[in-house]
């Protein structure tokens, strides 16, 4: 950490700073410049949060370093985590694409999902049971009833249940019947439902939120790793910028950056973040091509008819063809696919 | 809402869209130009979002006209809302300024803090009793404790206390103690926390969330009214951009624009919007002058030993001054202030 | 155009936008409902930006409909346009990728580039002689001489030259020298340059803005094939958000969506846009995947020497290792690379 | 400036870093610590531009501390700027308010509009002879007979006279014809553009990017001033973020936060910002009570009729009550208008 004085600044402030800094056990250079005097402070930026130094008199600013993260970090393991999920491996030499309706809505529908989904050569099967929407006026997801027609499509189709968790109230719930529990953008700094996830023991899909920066990002990671859950599966899916022609923007560039800070496994949620079907394969390409270990999107087996999120909903045919594109990416790329 | 059909969509795909629109029950325009055809349909918008027209064939976009929310706005209550909490009231003549440390800390700097909000004429004290931080390794609040140390605060200066509630399960504890309720700007779109504390009595402080459109924001307002509890104030407290110097973009041209949308009052907090003390005080006189119906601000005892967000707190000398000033521009405004 | 009245708009107030809108030959649709009357207008949006409809009392709003751009629409022309530049095609089969120096530092600098493109597969020279950058005491470039070097290292080499024009008085030089024109990212809206490159017979590399939307960004193409240059190329460079881990926010969903609306060649420009160079190869994969026509590079023959935008430079063994692994993505894209 | 090294750097790799920095005159301070090792280095960071550090290898990333413009720094300069115009001072005592329409478009609408700003207090006329836009189809000015007809009002008014200029070839005649010539937002970073008006002798209004950050504002005004023109008159104009209600989010924190980095005098433009006029006075009012020394704001005779820009321009009788207000709110400020 870099702690910049003001112009102006006394040699008695400069000097109370040191204090405070050698207080708490760091390690000091102080380097006084013509312009400026600049004050490098090497120890634990966990502890730092708390003592404040910005408010002190004298001080101009305070930069940052080190990664306020650490358990999440790449500095902190080398080797990429390879999260398990039943018999799947997230973030290994497998790519695996998680696709379902946005909402579960009938046992028809979802069988019929479910079943295009494996065909197709899907791992993971996705769909909300909780919906609740930028509107009060919308529908809201059938709730428990929604999660017992996941595990009876898991049992038909083989396939896994990734679904989201929204309220603190519901998590062991929705652990109950899921494999995989997902944490919406929305919540990424809902700190709160991250202690109660890391108290699970089954892995976690954590949404990047639409104003969340990558270093946010990780430390929420940090928040489910440092309450004891390791097994953390990011997933990018657009952030908020002027652009308004597509929902959010998709920043594929977070796929690789992401890998070279964290250890972590990263997929890419294409739909939420672009918002129109049409442009979900193309995206999915990218994503795999920019190095991500999967992808989960949405597919309905009728979009026209869907309750929640039809227009970025790709239909079965659209889907298949998808993935075979998918496939020979991952082929390229050194990775395969089921 | 319009409906913009594509240039090559055929007369049966417009046709389809038409009995979709009817079955529903929306009044009909259909505008057949040269390079497109465009369908006007008027009806109930609270509907429209689940029928899905976007995901019909030939359908190029849809164009919502009319607002989504309408218990808040305009057209549906003319008069301003008064928010009535103790004996004060938030929207109406007077303008009331909200203040105290970011994080109850210990009796000893509430009861200070308090007593410099009181004496400066300040009416409603803030404190934050849980403050689950973007780093888990951060002070996370006194939790109940700190309930108790602010209404023993209020005991002793006549105060009002408003402090945020960021757990399901805390709601009621939190209105126990509490005279204001806040919502905090991670939480604007927590659908299950504002259906919660839209079942309480106690008036709800609703912050912008950083990337949160003003649409958002008044949707979320209307989540909160629609399930019952009428008193709304809505917080503008900044917004992500692209300009890092200060930590959030203070969109204060979004206090004339709900002026004019809702009859909901605002207020603005300069604090967490800029992240720095010394921009606190000109950006409130701009709040007030910009016609803003109070403030929220942070001011701390002694701010360089605060526990949290010590760079953006005041001193009480610097926040004395600001209330002076305020005072004036709110005469100017034909407004008063305690 | 969709004009929305005021809910309190007078029946006069109502009639006066009609006779306006009847005045310059507008087809007329009128929808009154129980809570707003709505205008549909059909006809030729061009002169809809001069006759200032918003001002009209009892107007809430006018909602365009119809793309404000013709020349640049995939509606206008519906196949793709192949722009040739010597014996090359960019948007046509083969892929071709730009590659070069940020900017042209000496002959033998420059050469050894040329070589290192060609040699590995690339078919156009990329190099800057004007570098005015964000800060006045920065190298600012070689000008004329090094345009000079650029025609002499195609000589050489037999690759293309493409170069930036950024002043007005530069235009006839620069098309003297080069085969491509390039419009750097900051002037995307400086309409006077874009009227100058619509008058010469060279091919445009038009980079999107990094505050341009992408319609924007194919109104300023309007503005080059309106004054008689159809010879676009739109170079996607990244978007100005809020994220600071990388320059810019590349936004790689725009190629499926320009090419989507419009008929023009799209390439990319990883190196501005991410600022990192380890970041561009992944990046350069994604966009051929994402359906890009070609990629624009920076590769300087040792990039730690290089006196500008070193650190986005790739050495010429990772510029190899990337072309290689472009050609496999653009052959399972149907596509070839030279 | 910071050179972080990665934590993998080989003590070579950092012995390289001190070499080349030293080469240039630096002063070193190393710091060894268990993580990482960090370098900081004092010295003229106009030259660090061109060394490259980050290309090195071992180097993670290189933090700059001090500002990069020096002339427009507060620390270069205490005391405030006081920009003369004919005989008016911009930036002292007084706030001058500049006005008018957005566009010339006849001698007797500009003659009514000069009159109008005369009468309401104003003492500057503002008026635009160049006007490309968005869309080649658009009204595009008068050019040169605009300014003659500016000179004019001037004459007839006594009015000073702010235009903007577009293309470096009219620098010279629109410095013939203006008082004081304004660089529009899009030009901010034209580095062409800058250089021409730096070497006149005529103020320059510079206004903000819609995607400039407040430092890349400074170091567009240390563009002019570098090249020999100290007066430069900073202006706010609205960035742009996600928020689309109003055209861009106006960035009113921006004027007390470039108060403090530099000693020019700062103005603001709400209209062009906001885009309707309905919430010019608000935000007018809050400029002037954030510290704003002067504003420049549309007004036309008659907005339903003007040829550009007429939903931001303000009548000549809200014009007139905003001017009434501003006096007041200048007056609780310690200052005064004319």
């Amino acid at each position: 950490m870099i702690v910049v004085m003001d112009h102006r600044a006394s040699d008695g402030e400069i000097e109370e700073v040191l204090i405070r800094l050698k207080k708490i056990g760091f390690q000091i250079h102080l380097s006084r410049g013509v312009e400026r005097t600049i004050i490098g402070a090497i120890g634990d930026r966990s502890i730092l949060c708390d003592i404040n130094l910005e408010s002190m008199p004298g001080v101009e600013k305070v930069v940052p370093i080190l990664q306020p993260y650490k358990l999440a970090s790449r500095a902190f393991q080398e080797e990429n985590t390879i999260v398990k999920a039943g018999d799947l491996e997230i973030g290994g030499a497998t790519i695996h694409v998680m696709a379902g309706p946005c909402a579960v809505e009938s046992r028809e529908q979802l069988m019929k999902a479910a079943r295009l989904v494996r065909d197709a050569g899907g791992a993971i099967l996705r769909g909300g049971a909780f919906k609740p929407r930028t509107s009060p006026y919308s529908f809201q997801g059938l709730e428990e009833e929604g999660l017992k027609l996941l595990a009876e499509a898991r049992e038909e189709t083989g396939l896994l249940i990734v679904t989201e968790v929204m309220d603190v109230r519901d998590v062991s719930m929705v652990a109950h019947y899921a494999d995989i529990l997902q944490i919406g953008a929305r919540n990424m700094q809902n700190f709160f439902l991250l202690r109660e996830v890391a108290r699970i023991d089954k892995p976690v899909v954590l949404k990047r939120g639409p104003s969340g920066t990558i270093e946010e990002w990780l430390m929420a990671a940090e928040y489910i790793m440092s309450g004891g859950n390791y097994n953390v599966i990011l997933c990018e899916r657009g952030i908020r910028s002027f652009e308004n022609y597509t929902r959010n923007t998709l920043d594929l560039t977070a796929v690789p950056v992401v890998k070279h800070l964290s250890h972590l496994p990263v997929i890419v949620d294409p739909s939420h973040a672009i918002g129109m079907w049409r442009f979900v394969p193309p995206m999915a390409r990218a994503a795999i091509a920019a190095g991500a270990d999967g992808l989960i999107v949405e597919m309905h087996p009728n979009p026209s008819e869907a309750l929640c999120d039809g227009p970025q909903s790709l239909t079965p045919e659209n889907f298949k063809m998808m993935m075979d594109d998918l496939k020979k990416i991952a082929g390229l790329m050194g990775r395969k696919m089921p």
